[in-house]
């Protein structure tokens, strides 16, 4: 069983506080510092129980942390990364929870110094539409996949150790290369959001009596992708200027498949959208087999 | 309180199923018969209880029938309508669960002769990605709209024990034009599906071994939307033929809506991307509001 004293969590927002909340009811950590840049955030972190103290990018905070997770938006990972490259002890183990990692890896290796091979990049694949302190919960990562993506050159030692922390929070662990993530996630991830967010944005430009009317009838099938794109907006800019490649690349051909779609409905092509329509069942029962659904 | 004493299901789906289990609960049926073309789901909804017994097209079924649910998908509804046009009793009501009711009305029209101004055409706002008799369920229409659109010339008191019935299975009820239903749905729900089927079409044409990985690290995103592409193929491919005006004018702007999302990326406009992310999370907070959530 993995146990560090003392576990540092830079962001305390819905992935920091179900990090924090799922090691600490397994035992796996003794004290949770919070860092954030709102006190507000902090301060509810505190009432809830999430963290048990505030700390700071300070030597105080960071010298003797067994761990540190940045569970900050990507954009603001840089400078979290230079303030605490010179302050970290000699064997602490750094991670993130960034939902991109060619981007980060980079900016480990402009920023992070010294602490560059115990710094073990990763991607829990769990969420909630939720954002803050209060919606941090501790099974958001059980029976969820992590992603980690260390460089070469990472202390397999810190590997080890990400990978039963994350174990211990329920989750399993794949490793792979950043870039093969980003691809991954362009897929099953970034243009899903991107697509909710279009579809809702669409709604939102309609003349106000329609849009009543459709929040009034979305249990139809539009209330699901309000869900979505109700998810941060700051970390989901950060996505798509960070994987911008990958999702174009997969955004162009859903958009090619979009358009060969709407000529079937054109052209009354019955058969063509009931074929369409019965192959994509298959998928969903291997999502339900692989116990993702 | 409403009631007939028998209550005829033409097709025994998710809809019809529903329909009749929600019915019986709440007393307002005393025997409810169900007719199908498949035997198979006949005799599961026997098995099941959702109805008490099974009928045919025929004057024995239709001939004393309170109350007759055609719950078939759209394309099939002008063969059922021709059939009973003639076998109805004098005094029965008869509707729909079809997605579409311009097409439907029109149906009607032409198919169900002297029973037309007893038929009250509808359309439950509510619905899983399952189907068949097993994945009925009394509750399925408790707090969810239902849209009745009878057109000039529908009997009132026909409309008006519609609406009694509908209300008895814990919905809230609207009427409106056919026309504007269909405009309403083609937003609310036939472009949402279409878009849930291209994406998953999309990931259904990528290699094999992307594919299993989309599958594992579908639970960011992509797995809500296989959930909605997961719907009766059928029961789709007759909706867009059918309401094809409405939905490629939705389509259309989504696509453009979508291409200059795509641009915005491209040419790394974070504040286009943070500023629509931003207003979408205002439609999420009127479904919860609207208690749709």
């Amino acid at each position: 069983m993995v146990r560090i004293d003392k576990l540092v969590i830079v962001g305390v927002g819905l992935i920091g506080g179900s990090f924090a909340l799922a090691l600490k009811a397994t035992g796996a950590v003794g004290r949770v510092i919070g860092v954030g840049r709102s006190a507000r955030s902090i301060a509810r972190a505190l009432e809830l129980k999430v963290i048990d103290a505030a700390g700071a990018l300070d030597a105080a905070t960071l010298s003797d942390a067994g761990l540190v997770l940045l569970a900050v938006p990507v954009g603001q990972m840089p400078a979290v990364m230079r303030s605490l490259s010179l302050l970290l002890g000699e064997r602490t183990i750094v991670t993130d929870a960034g939902s991109t990692k060619q981007d980060v890896v980079d900016m480990a290796r402009r920023e992070l110094r010294g602490a560059l091979p115990r710094f073990v990049p990763g991607h829990p694949i769990a969420g909630t539409e939720h954002s803050g302190p209060e919606s941090g919960f501790a099974t958001l990562f059980d029976g969820r996949w992590c992603i980690l993506t260390p460089p070469p050159g990472t202390d397999e030692k810190a590997v080890e150790t990400l990978v039963r922390f994350w174990q211990a929070c329920g989750s399993q662990v794949e490793v792979m290369e950043a870039a093969h993530h980003d691809k991954t996630l362009a897929i099953t991830s970034h243009l899903p959001h991107l697509i909710a967010y279009t579809i809702v944005g669409t709604v939102a430009d309609l003349e106000e009596a329609t849009q009543s009317e459709v929040i009034k009838f979305s249990a139809s099938g539009f209330r699901d992708f309000t869900r979505i794109a109700a998810s941060d907006p700051v970390m989901w800019r950060d996505v798509f200027l960070n994987n911008r490649e990958a999702v174009l690349e997969m955004l162009g051909r859903f958009a090619e498949d979009l358009t060969a779609l709407q000529r079937a409905i054109r052209w009354g092509e019955g058969d063509k959208l009931e074929a369409l329509f019965t192959r994509t069942r298959a998928i969903r029962r291997g999502i339900i087999d692989a116990k993702q659904a």
